[in-house]
């Protein structure tokens, strides 16, 4: 049973029909079709704002490219130490940007300590020659921790980054697993709360390949056409990207996915943590667990087929589980169930 | 009736049907799957020759990356003036080489002209610390202007750029087109006659947005997996582009799609000649037909629905006519006698 | 003696003494000083009008710096195809924009063909996602051919950019040699006539090291500061290129140097002339000679210590010769004695 | 009196003298003369081994240049976190990289923390594709902090580099004073330590504007001298940066030079001491001063006219104090008294 990652998964049927649908007949190309114009009108209505919407295939790219219309190739992107963007993406924020720093904050729990990047800013020496110039900061939601921001947080970060003059990015990779259930609305979370642009992702949730660039300001997205366009993303037959969109926001699809998610992870959570060997990481908000258990479990599970990923070089014994949108009460319990067996402890 | 172009239709059911299945259960991420292994036999197969291939999403990126390779941010990539690198994509190997510059050849019918190649060459001071070095050569199969490169051709073009040793890339965007039907294979075609990379396009004949860069020295490749992933190229479930490729190169459909597009516009060609009316800018070797018709028929074409491209500004009356996998015989057809009847004129 | 080029030559007596005063106390580093602020103020009144001045230590720096305002990294920046950002800085105005293309311009005598400009704005598709973006002209003056634009040619030129909202640079290494006794003002020369930009040369004209960049808009010059300080183009001890400047400019020293070499290249071509051996390439106008001679003669020239450049590869007999600030007229007299003698033709 | 940087001074006369000579005649342009040529033979000679030697006029020219040809531009430098090459250039590195990161450090006094390194290497992810690439490791030497690494230190760094593959740089703006007096030689500072590239300053210790790239081993340069042109950093009459550093060179000047500013450093730093109010943040052994003050001390020297650099932002009384070539003893021992005077201390 796969816990790797939510992107070892494969793709809601939704997904499927409407790419399937979007190959019927012929449609003008390069995101001048009716599916591309209808994905920007949807988004709109959900984020309730009119938004400037660019259909991308990889999370990594859209990151690149938004970040790249907000910092100058001397400029620096503030995120946290462990954001994606910094971590997992090969310098593409660098490439794109043209050379652009990201200046790495600390934080708990994924989250970055405002405080830490308000003294960032404060020493930067904006506007002296010798120095790159503050020009965004970008933060993770949910993060790559695991853990959601809550409103004040996302408002807090995004009113000191609006002191000097930065824009604000956020990265949802796992947007939907954010928002889901927190009574909170998209729009609440994003550009309420001080948010310029959101990578909307939906390959993690259940589309093939499909994410979103959406600009809440349509006038901030400034040359973003042509930037997506020299660096091949933008397809020719985009409507099978904006198909799967259409159908992942259609029906709240992107929400129910998202929530399953969600819900098998804190199901393993609570599970895990009945063992009594379980130490987490970091609190469980979204579909990932970061937690520690006694190495002879770990073997164990991976003897027995379980998959999930060894978090840390060396003797570490921190793993971390993630769950999807069509993960199956009945793996995750099994999960549980061998866990305890292995930890060698029982329910009271 | 559409003949826009080859990127306005659909996919083969083929296609559609491999990337359902793949949908189902789980398989590592970014390429270390099953399905992305198989693509690289099987290109191999049918290359007659261990190649180190790369599935990706354009052929924009498919380009722009396999020249990122080649040439150095100070390097010179030779090409066609009318080559779609130098005319449709945006700066995009300008910016995945970090600046290196096209040096642009004329040539009739869209072919590098050889000869005007090696008086480049000649006078590029290679070396000399003051010039952008020559790096690579770029010739487009089939070509912009929808002729093919000869065998002889191409080997020749390949041969100078050997002579001053310059690596040589093929823009396949439209290869099964020039494949389909010649009487040689695919390794003649490419590295037999001296070609090092090739974009082997999937998109314009019946996939969704499937291509694969196609290194047939592997050890050519270089870094060019890590300028993949730093773009935001490699998709996390790129099984789904591997399972387009697949389906593509199982059972020729590759050239089943490509000879029926080649058909096509063979029998539209034939048709609009036969008005008397047309007059052919370019052969038409592959799926693509420029020709000239008086603006009366032009304009009567377009009241009548027919779609195609008005290829030059102004008063121009040549237009470009792109047939496709799926374009079928009737549409062909009538766009013919819509022509006759408007140019006035009849078979004797 | 040697006519290779002006920047084979040393420096200005004035150019060194004001080094050399330079060089005693201290003084703030990186531009704050006096000196750097009194070239700004001295340029200022030499263009009659307040401009924002960057000193550089190279001309090739100047233009690259320059155009990188102008030019976003998708850009297009139309010059002469014999223009010396395009042959002879190794890529430089690429690297600076992050990946603009040039867009080459044919010419008689090393001047853009407005017409030709005004084609291929109007082809360009000017904010179509596909296309590079036109963005700037670049033209030189003197050129690259001897030669010195009219001002009712920069003007007609530089109206064609504005029409279709290009920013203007002129590339000035040999700035001086036009403007010297031409009859025309600096500022008529330049943004009088829709100049927005210059790369003001003195290296070549008896500095040591020391070009300008003038913005006649100094909103236009953007973030050019911090540019240059990424490029490693700010001097610690900038005063040693201000000190240059300053003394260059001073009591006409930048205008009399010019009128000395551009006397020299009118002598230098008369005398050619009058030999009946010589066929000149381009009108002299300023201190550079393009000039085709019998074999024998050169190769005769050559051999008595005569230096000059072949100008191109092969059989051709075309040769540049270029005069300096300081090239003395017994040099050129025996010169002209030396060919006249070799190529065997007499004065009448 | 003026203890801003060492770049505030001017230079030594027998760099003028040396540009004033080589002002006379003509010579080869871009790097093609004696001169230039007599500077690599004199640097070879200097660290007792074969090299090439690239001058250039900045030191973040140097930096930048040289890690361009060490790093991909998805590589990662490592630094420590207060490296000029981090904290000053504006993003050089990343410029001249194409996007490489700079990986951040700790380390007390300036120091690159070995055991950090190693860690961070091994956590890198070399192979992966999602991580960027280990390409090298810059130290500088005299430090940031004034310190000077031992050879031990500089040899354990580099031994670790060399385990995980990666180049060595140090960047040496102030080489000369790190080598003044130590008893070792500058090959023992450099290649015998382990370092494959030097940037060796010579603008702070009195030239003009003259620093050297120098590689250990020539054909580690690899296309350093294209990169340098296209960077505009190749001067036309590059005779004169190379007359610089040939009569730097000469009599060992950098020594005697950069010994005078060690011994005004060190007088100072004794003086301050015996005040009894000073506390040093980092040992002076150099020619620059890390020392806390009493903010009543501090202002009062600033109305005495004394200049120095407040070196952090807000209530902070750390001051840094730097000695140059031709700082004079009257003026360490005015400040000194100034200082005792002011902090109301005495000698006992």
């Amino acid at each position: 049973v796969n816990f790797l990652s939510d992107n070892v998964r494969g793709a809601s049927p939704e997904i499927l029909e409407a790419v399937a649908r979007a190959a019927r007949g012929s449609a003008l190309p390069y995101g001048e079709d009716e599916l591309t114009r209808a994905v920007e009108r949807r988004v709109s209505d959900i984020f309730e704002r009119d938004c400037a919407v660019f259909p991308v295939v990889t999370g990594s790219a859209a990151n690149a490219l938004a970040l790249s219309v907000l910092a100058p190739p001397y400029g620096v992107v503030y995120c946290h130490e462990q954001a994606h963007i910094q971590t997992d993406e090969c310098g593409g924020p660098e490439f794109y940007s043209g050379g652009a720093k990201l200046g790495l904050l600390p934080g708990a729990h994924g989250k970055i300590d405002r405080d830490r990047l308000r003294a960032a800013l404060a020493g930067a020496g904006i506007g002296v020659v010798h120095f790159a110039q503050p020009a965004a900061v970008s933060l993770t939601q949910a993060t790559e921790a695991g853990t959601v921001y809550a409103q004040d947080e996302v408002a807090g970060i995004a009113e000191t980054a609006r002191e000097f003059r930065l824009a604000v990015h956020m990265d949802g990779a796992r947007f939907a697993n954010a928002v889901a259930d927190r009574g909170l609305t998209p729009a609440e979370t994003t550009w309420k709360s001080g948010i310029d642009v959101l990578s909307f992702g939906g390959t993690k949730n259940g589309c093939l390949a499909a994410e979103a660039v959406v600009f809440f300001d349509p006038a901030r997205a400034g040359d973003f056409a042509f930037r997506r366009k020299r660096a091949g993303h933008l397809l020719s037959k985009l409507r099978f990207v904006s198909a799967q969109l259409m159908a992942y926001l259609a029906d709240d699809l992107w929400l129910k996915n998202a929530r399953r998610a969600n819900r098998m992870a804190a199901r393993l959570a609570e599970g895990l943590d009945r063992t009594g060997a379980a130490t987490f990481r970091h609190p469980v908000e979204a579909n990932e667990i970061f937690v520690e258990l006694p190495e002879p479990a770990l073997a164990g599970l991976e003897a027995e087929g379980f998959q999930f990923h060894r978090w840390e070089p060396g003797q570490s014994t921190l793993i971390r589980l993630v769950t999807a949108f069509d993960t199956e009460e009945a793996d995750v319990d099994r999960l549980i169930a061998a866990a305890r067996r292995l930890a060698g402890t029982r329910d009271p």
